[in-house]
């Protein structure tokens, strides 16, 4: 009997019970290769039904444990309100529990969680699992920018792709039809040493970067052969739906990429529909945006990055055409300008307290470009830091541009 | 004493009108390279100044030749109202003498009136002119697409490049910053024979075409040694402004297809807009249309198109977003969803008479695609084409693009 694939879901906000969604339905839908259940671990809190809820009558005003919420409604009643979860999909409030016997691990949390929550899991999960990372964002500190896929390889020892696209949550989870991005490219399993024994499988993660500061080599356990064959098909499988169109490229970082360094163009395009310059400006920014995001992938990830990853795939240019016209960072970079406050004014007036990622990124690559000396070479990226900072004025973006 | 080059714009709406303006302010600037008058060919008529205009008061509700207002306000107060344009730049009813002893010939005029305006200048030319068509669209007629440039060629035995961008013609005008890109690629001139003689410059413009039902061999002429050296430097020494950032690359035909082909796009994003299935779906539309203007222009002009002009530069990526965003076949496609009517009874009822250009490109690309058994290859040309013929629901739209 071949085995099956069972699938666990880390992370259950709301893009993490979306995508939680999608591989149940999948699961469901091939139990040839899946089991059916997934488990997807959820950060316990206690709840109320919101009063807009179909559920409220039966629950009323008392708190309950989200879990035991999600179980008995199949609806994450405070991250995805009115979205029916499958059947098949099991809340679960531990970590360990979870991932216990999982072959494919899908992480989809907000990245200050991830740390901790990959030191809970650590020699606790299928040694020969792999993963996808859903995370978005890049964690960039000091001299290196280490993407969450990277992180989860170095601290769980798999290997770990990334998923990524113009995916607003509540659309997916509404079953708008739109695509996605994953890269997948695992060194390859089946080499042998000359002797015939098999080869020690590597993954050297800082050979795909060009700054070599943290030399990290994690040793691969191959699959066993009576799974199905962990690959671009698989994942296409467990993520396709009618709704939900897959694309597998092999440049896992630049998937990754993609979907942080979006939100700086974002702002910028944000400055420049504030200022009524028209369509030809805010299209023009865009386009250097596109060039920044290639340049930043191929100086940084020289081996993994393709350009068309930013130039043709969902989680390149729709992601960023997305986010340049209705996604949050643009319209709060507007409201900026017509309001004569800062970006982080708005963040902190406007945005109940969530957190505007443009800002830490704008920042965060910005610094990075500094202690290497590239920001030159990033006009935009700089020009946007300026900005934000009040080092510079979106008047003379143009020029900064030029 | 080295020749200095001579100048001479075809047309004068408000796209040429702008492009004029640009180019005389450069050879105002460069009057080492550029005689500093600039003609432009004006179709001439007979014109009131519009009681907008702060001309009015001196001309009131008289008509005169629109020539003469252009050469006394320095404003085209019909096409191009409210702008001023260089003093250095001479309105001219009269064609050939337009063109007499121009080295540099911008064509800028719309597609209806191309044929007809070359034939009067056929023989009346430098004979060693270089073109560049700023002309939108292409020509599809029956097996055969055709690029203006490319009959600019043929019928002035010239060679012609083009230009195209995210450059709506009054927001460009209004000195508001923007990009472009100039395609420009002759053969090389300075062949010769193996006994020593110069070659023929032969432009087989059939060549870069997949298609070679039209085998026409242009004998091309040499610009004269002491003449500036006609290649990307100068057309970027005469298009660029602060406010008007240029591109030059090999690709003319990719160049003029972006132009055309956004159109279809445009139609499309605008159906889906006006669905309200939100972002997502929009950009993914978006990336199918990019994916499928690579691919129209890699199957017919194989030879010339490079993927890059449409995934990364202001002739691709660029335009095809400010279409998406704003543009009128955008907005009128939108329009006939919300009203329930179809996109040609917007064009008849709320567009003045004017022409929208995604209707005739979708069918006309839509009859090409089928001549040549290609249309499955192009699910999103195609379904553009069955929802304006009524023959398929934008409803199936994401269904159509699986």
């Amino acid at each position: 009997m071949p085995q099956k694939h069972r699938v666990a879901v880390v992370g259950s906000g709301n893009w993490g019970s979306t995508i939680a969604k999608i591989v149940a339905e999948n699961t469901k839908a091939h139990t040839d290769v899946f089991e059916e259940q997934v488990q997807m671990w959820v950060f316990d809190e206690d709840v109320q039904v919101p009063e807009s809820s179909k559920h409220r009558s039966k629950y009323g005003d008392k708190t309950y444990k989200l879990t035991k919420l999600i179980n008995e409604t199949h609806e994450n009643v405070k991250y995805l309100p009115d979205i029916r979860l499958p059947d098949n999909l099991v809340a679960n409030p531990d970590l360990p529990s979870t991932v216990d016997g999982a072959t494919l691990l899908i992480f989809n949390l907000p990245h200050q969680f991830i740390s901790k929550t990959l030191e809970q899991i650590q020699g606790k999960i299928v040694p020969y699992a792999r993963g996808i990372s859903c995370i978005k964002g890049v964690d960039v500190s000091d001299v290196t920018v280490t993407l969450y896929s990277e992180l989860i390889m170095e601290k769980l020892a798999i290997y770990c792709g990334s998923l990524s696209g113009a995916n607003i949550a509540t659309e997916v989870a509404a079953e708008r039809f739109c695509e996605t991005t994953i890269g997948y490219d695992p060194p390859p399993m089946d080499l042998k040493s000359d002797d015939g024994s098999p080869k020690d499988n590597l993954i050297k993660v800082d050979e795909q970067r060009q700054d070599k500061t943290k030399p990290t080599h994690v040793k691969l356990q191959p699959v066993p052969q009576d799974y199905p064959h962990v690959d671009g098909k698989l994942w296409d499988l467990l993520f396709s739906r009618p709704y939900f169109k897959v694309h597998v490229v092999r440049d896992a970082a630049g998937v990754s990429l993609g979907g942080a360094l979006k939100n700086i163009v974002a702002l910028a395009t944000g400055f420049v529909q504030a200022k009524g310059w028209g369509e030809n400006t805010k299209a023009a920014v865009l386009r250097q945006g596109v060039l920044e995001m290639v340049r930043f992938g191929r100086t940084w990830f020289p081996q993994s990055v393709d350009e068309r990853t930013f130039t043709v795939e969902s989680a390149g240019v729709a992601d960023l055409v997305a986010s340049c016209t209705a996604g949050r960072n643009f319209r709060s970079a507007c409201h900026a300008v017509e309001k004569g406050v800062s970006v982080e004014e708005i963040e902190k007036t406007e945005l109940n307290g969530q957190k505007l990622q443009g800002l830490g990124t704008a920042q965060s690559v910005w610094e990075f470009l500094s202690k290497h000396e590239k920001t030159e070479e990033f006009p935009l990226f700089n020009a946007v830091h300026g900005i934000i900072e009040g080092k510079a004025s979106v008047d003379d973006l143009p020029k900064l541009l030029q």
